[in-house]
């Protein structure tokens, strides 16, 4: 009889928001898992306790269950050294961030830990165990209060120069002159994150008193989410309507360049307008076929993501199982 | 006493206009070299018969200088099969050529053959003996009468799926709704190739009679070429000022966008004004860097293109050695 101890890893998905968390095996099969908001107000030494006593509680559960923890990953906003583990670029959510070493956060652990951005994370575990299994070139973006995006070259995570590479978010897409947060004009995520839509659609909504959208907003207490513009699109609102494809079409083009660009077998769509509405994928992947190349978009598939907000952490734990393999 | 004779290879470069070849050493030394134009109209039999005779000439000029030819390499415009050497994909250039097989065509000589793209040659020898030597991910563009776009990843020609990828002249960088030749708007090849620039600066001269531009094209039969664009650039003309900054800021809204999706080590750019103004890349280069991320600029420089219209076919060469060792 051959004996087979199954390997587990820790995942840590730290958010400008929330702070998502699991035990992972091998194989991707989540064992358990959690989320706590990211304690923004008590700055880098409140996070850092946070993360710490989440690894504990994890391992904890692990001893609790005779389970062997064999090492840890995390992901983090912002440029990340994975060789160091250091924050090396602009976290517009978590400003106090840049600069922290995320690998010696859990070295009292005594385990491998390995760290990297968010969205390149999420991007991995898509093409590991989501949308992407088996494709070899994937690009993923996740439309929440930014766009988050990662690149999948040959199976592997492409970090380009610098660990900088993914910022698919903050390409332009358009000459409108509005003012991004990263500082630069036109970025996709001015136009068609979730915050984006959002924003545009109050505006659009008060200058229509009549408007569903407008009743829907009052209603709410003056406030806007994505499900309530979704249901406003739903029953024909024709300010929901309007941004909604405007945001269908802006990003549409943006994924059109990075198709031309890159010629990935697919690209994942995650958050936002997708986990509201599928069939929006539908008509991206459509618009996308007309915009870009037909060579490159002959064996193009455009899907939404399947792993939700999970994908971080298990993408966190896909990775430091491979580092310590 | 080692013998070790040196190793050569046939690189043959097709383009639209021009057919440039040569008999390269491995380590990229140009030993002869030619060129002549494409005979365009004597259809895809007539190109054949001129590259079969390019390929028997440089042979026989190999045999009488006691050279031993190891393998050949052709670059050609269209998205090309690797591995058949078939082209795929639509070449607007030389419409009659999608579907000829690459390889095929030097059957008869009996030497292994490679065949690409003809941007990503161009890329690569750059990458390996031009301006971006000892790079590891570089992005390339050649602005002629299109703008050639190629990849390099880890020192490698990256293609993408379906052979596809590289098309960064076919980005959408401007919503002033102009068609593109590929059949998309607002390309940024409409905007920025060679020939962009000319034809906008032709109209804007039309309506300046008085303008030094619109002079020095009358005095040239009503044509208007690219060094002669530059001669009025040079002498401050305001219209060709105002084309070639134009020229540069589209450019650069262009590069910054591949450069924050992949955060290349470097930039090459060949061909059109650069040729004629090596000032503009610093110009591009720091407009680059005001719109690109800062962790994806950190590392980054910007050149001008080494090999002149030599880089195709020392690419090609490249390849076919690389394919033979």
């Amino acid at each position: 009889m051959t004996f087979s101890p199954k390997s587990y890893y820790i995942g840590i998905d730290l958010g400008g928001s929330q702070i998502k968390y699991g035990i992972v095996s091998s194989s991707g099969k989540v064992l358990t898992r959690g989320g706590r908001l990211t304690p923004q107000k008590s700055g880098r030494r409140g996070v850092i306790d946070s993360l710490v006593e989440i690894a504990d509680n994890l391992l904890n559960f692990a001893r609790k269950n005779k389970i062997r923890i064999r090492a840890m990953g995390i992901g983090s906003p912002g440029c990340i050294d994975i060789n160091s583990g250091k924050v090396l670029g602009s976290c517009p959510n978590l400003p106090f961030w840049v600069g922290t070493n995320l690998k010696q956060i859990f070295r009292k652990f005594s385990l491998p830990v390995t760290a990297d951005n968010d969205a390149n994370l999420m991007a991995l575990a898509e093409a590991k165990f989501g949308a992407a299994r088996n494709c070899r070139d994937v690009v993923c973006l996740t439309l929440g209060s930014g766009i988050g995006g990662g690149i999948i070259l040959n199976g592997e995570i492409y970090r380009g120069s610098n660990f900088a590479a993914g910022e698919i978010g903050h390409t332009a897409v358009n000459f409108l002159g509005e003012r991004c947060k990263c500082g630069r004009l036109d970025c996709m995520e001015t136009y068609a994150s979730a915050n984006a839509m959002l924003k545009r659609s109050q505006k659009l909504a008060r200058t229509d008193k009549k408007s569903l959208l407008n009743q829907l907003i009052r209603k709410n207490g003056n406030r806007l989410d994505v499900p309530t513009l979704f249901l406003a699109y739903g029953k024909k609102d024709r300010i929901a309507q309007k941004i909604v494809e405007e945001t269908g079409e802006t990003l549409s083009t943006g994924i059109a360049n990075v198709v031309n660009i890159l010629s990935p077998e697919m690209v994942v769509i995650g958050g936002g307008l997708v986990d509201e509405n599928a069939d929006i994928i539908k008509k991206i992947e459509k618009q996308v076929k007309q915009k870009a190349f037909p060579t490159a978009t002959k064996n193009l598939k455009i899907r939404r993501a399947k792993l939700g907000n999970q994908a971080g952490f298990i993408g966190a734990a896909y990775q430091a199982s491979q580092s310590s393999r």
